[in-house]
């Protein structure tokens, strides 16, 4: 990306994160991460693919999981407001000069006509509008556990240059929540939005592309420690990398999983409103030791360097570029950005 | 109980409220009640009676459904410190003039050498001291509900004199943590209790025998708002009664719901320690309209007024004397004791 | 409103609920009610007026607290997205026909430029674009207490012609979230939003204009729960005049109270995300009693009956014009719209 | 204690684990963290000693700050049941070739006469029975803050020769709830209790005589959540040395902090009832990693290394014996017994 193009067409307008496809190798090991622990609802599965959703959530799936040979991220979704907007997708990365593909009603289950890109980034996105409506478990309190994930909150992506990512979203008009940047102005994390929460993607730098993380909220603190328990109970407490704990970078309290395939979930609660135009940009200090934890504890080493790959279109494992900046500056930042 | 004669022999060492055998019509609906909706565990079940018990309970039951023509409460059990205690609650309430028998280990099913007592009160007492060990589920968060019932705590039984019953239960070295009195000094209920928590037993005035309501609790206050939410998804929310609410009395968190008999239940938390012998006795007056809600809520009158009969231990239905006590207190009293 | 004008301008494009401005009588007890027990921060307070905010809020006050010798509403205000959009206010509301006054910057405390609006249901509203910012305590822990008051949600207003009410609000671009209806199509409450939320405004069927009520959200249910437990140790429990509970409608749980002149607060908690555009609108039967309270509880008739009166543009008190509706289904549906 | 003595004379009735008195270097520091952050109730205070209780305890104090040069504990106090136990502790710890004082009445302040002895495993403790009544606080919800820290609970020692100090409690009554053993049967750790919880007291092998922490318990897990946040906010994480988490020992949701002077204090919920006289002991297994942490974490050194020196009676610090056991059993087992 660094001779990045502008595109002269409008951007789409992006409503928010909308879902995630995610290869994986044990479909069966997945369903029962996601499923009979996390209590992620099913709207469709056979012997190739899941697809879940979150009970607040009525489209038809926030999570597909599709069973291959190796870990990696195959599609990261947006929502758009209106099918003109995938038009607009159409042109916008078009003139970015990345792949761009027009796909059919269906050839994502669940989801009407999509625009498929391989953006600046490296990542491979998915626009769609139209969706599948299926029931909204918002008051299936007989279907709820001590956990319940309401909604897909946000991605959170490794990429080694931080300053031309920003760019890039703020030409696609997200909103910059929070950042942590030094005393010369250097951002190394930004939290960017499109729905009025602190964040839709935060970037962090690292070796990218590659997905740090996706994050579904949940509505009380203690549905998340009752995960841990649960874990706990299980004999899977390898499954919780890190957390709980609150982050001082948007106030969420979190707790960050990996899945059988390593992929790495979040499950936090909560956010805070962004809507309003003037809404304030908070700045943290690299050298804030809160910033990361607001509780100052440290932070688990494979959370700085471990992430999810991602595929191009063709369903290819993307190369990862490996971020150049200062090693010292690495060591201090770090995990700043997540 | 008018002519209460007292007893020379020395009472059983009685550690606490340990067990409730209900006669249910409809051991299905009772089933799906207890089990599927406040999720107690099963312990054993046939054709005729299922035994069930909370998640920190590792004796047989603390619940005891057993299919029969007539709602009723069949047996209101303590558990005493050891065998020899069975012996002396033998003595004890024979000298009291009252029907005992003794019965043989796995006459109740997953308890040892029994005592059953016709009481003073009219209540069919169950006292044992050997039950069956059983899974205690304290960390089986696995299994682990949005509301997860601990323990049996309490009974709350309606009784016509209640000075007199206040009585029968300090000779049997229960003690008082706090009580509703009006300027005169006359009593209108009390909660007593052995082991070091507000009760084990509380008093009320009212008809009696009846039982009014027995209580599980939970950790925490949210558990017992699911409850709530869940009997309104399954269209049950006629199974709430009252509450949730705070009482002034016992400070206590509650939910009164009533089984499908009528038989009514209390999920609460939490607990005081009470163990110290200067303990201090919390004297309410009648007057105090915070004294049975805290947060000042009226009460539902069939909350006052229903209760479950209770069998003798021919299991045939006991009369109720009737409460003669004046209109006009019982107006204003009413559900004081509760 | 029976001969409704409509506008040909462009609405302004409304952001959210943003503040109100209440009449009391005595500004210290509504200052102890407010400040001292609901905890919410004062921005600045003489001896005529206590400006109020919340947590989260970054804005200059979301409650205006005036002395005046009767109490009543003075200022229902919504901030909109760009001072372009005051122009549009009051271009859009002059050919509605109403009163409409400019007013700069200052002439609320706190705020810019202003346009002031005796809308066509009655109401008096403020739209505002500037204001003060002051510090946002979402992070100051410090100053948590057992219950944190993050941000004024929504209002709930009293009129008696509901089809023209919500075609007004339909016409400035407020989207219907949830709905009571009955089985002929007639709508009896409707939920309307601007930020992607449940509501910024309810609709409830009744003798208007009056206020119904305003509500601040809470994180967690527990500080709901604190909140009645804190006036029940204050001796303050005629505070608490309907809840702790569920909505069916908007799945809030909730509690409603009277300050010291009567105007009835919501605390709740949560909120459902409603940004997308094709969000289902949810259809409640005005026959389903669980619709009001999802845990079946009956509603104390002051909840139904009374409600705040509001002043026009020259602080006179609005008369109240009675709804014409049918008696029967008033008493049938009452507060179906709360 | 190689050659311990046994005694012959009954042991004391002990009720339970009552209090501690620290000694302290910055009194106003240390009343900052007690007092303004953790929130416990003032009793009596003046330059040289601060006497402190929590909420639901009605004896004078569970804490003594006093003023000193070193910090260093100076008393754990156990209460008794009766007067005559303090003979009995006076007969019994006499019998054992302690060192045993017996002083007046208000020699601690708010207190009656107290036993105090130099046990053989070297603490400083103080038997009492009197003491003066005070407010319980436990409806006290004005007062309450977003963490309310209840009771006291109890303490957790470092000694160095396990087997002798668990049957030097065992004399006294007290039971086991909870150990670590390895395959050998070596006991490693010992929950053991008077009262019906898990544990007055725990031991732990390590260097000693030394105080780990001493405990007090909340309700809810979100209060000790907030204790996490509001440190942030005061910029004091520091004072957070470990948790919050789940105990697999004792199933105790915990937090544990440093004091201004590094004396360890612990909140926790919540505690199991084991007051049946066949409670079942759990045994944890020594290689079993979730026994330290239910969800896998690891644990900071220091928690390991650093604890409380113990004054004698004559106020002098006293000398530590190291523990003798293998080293390489150390680096394995280290925590197990917190």
């Amino acid at each position: 990306m660094s001779t990045a193009k502008s595109a002269t067409a409008a951007p789409p307008d992006i409503l928010r994160a909308a879902a995630l496809e995610l290869v994986v190798t044990d479909l069966e090991a997945s369903r029962n991460f996601y499923h009979d622990v996390l209590g992620l609802l099913i709207t469709f599965e056979n012997a190739e693919e899941i697809h879940l959703r979150a009970f607040e959530e009525y489209l038809h799936h926030s999570l597909v999981l599709r069973k291959g040979p190796a870990a990696a991220v195959r599609r990261i979704s947006y929502r758009v407001r209106s099918p003109r907007d995938l038009d607009a997708a159409e042109r916008y990365f078009g003139e970015l000069g990345v792949r761009v593909e027009r796909r059919a009603k269906g050839s994502t289950r669940g989801l009407g006509e999509l625009v498929h890109v391989q953006d600046p980034l490296g990542f491979p996105l998915e626009f769609f509008c139209e969706a599948e409506h299926v029931e909204r478990y918002t008051q299936r309190y007989d279907a709820f556990g001590a956990a319940t994930l309401l909604r897909l909150d946000h991605f959170n992506i490794l990429t080694p240059d931080i300053p031309a990512a920003r760019q890039y979203l703020l030409d696609l008009n997200f909103k910059v929540s929070e950042e942590i940047r030094d005393e010369l102005g250097t951002t190394f994390a930004s939290w960017m939005y499109r729905k009025p929460s602190v964040h839709d993607i935060a970037l962090t730098q690292g070796d990218g592309p590659r997905l740090h993380h996706f994050a579904f909220n949940v509505q009380e603190r203690h549905e998340i420690l009752h995960i841990c328990d649960h874990l706990g109970a299980l004999r899977q407490s390898e499954r919780i990398e890190r957390g709980p704990g609150r982050h001082g970078v948007s106030n969420a309290f979190y707790l960050y999983m990996r899945d059988p395939d390593g992929h790495r979930v979040e499950v936090f609660t909560a956010n805070y409103y962004t809507g309003d135009p003037d809404n304030p940009v908070k700045i943290w200090s690299v050298h804030d030791n809160q910033r990361r934890s607001w509780w100052g504890h440290s932070i688990i080493p494979s959370w700085y360097t471990e992430a999810s790959g991602v595929l191009n279109l063709d369903d290819e494992l993307q190369p990862v570029a490996t971020h150049q900046g200062s090693i010292e500056l690495k060591a201090t930042v770090g995990a700043d950005g997540y």
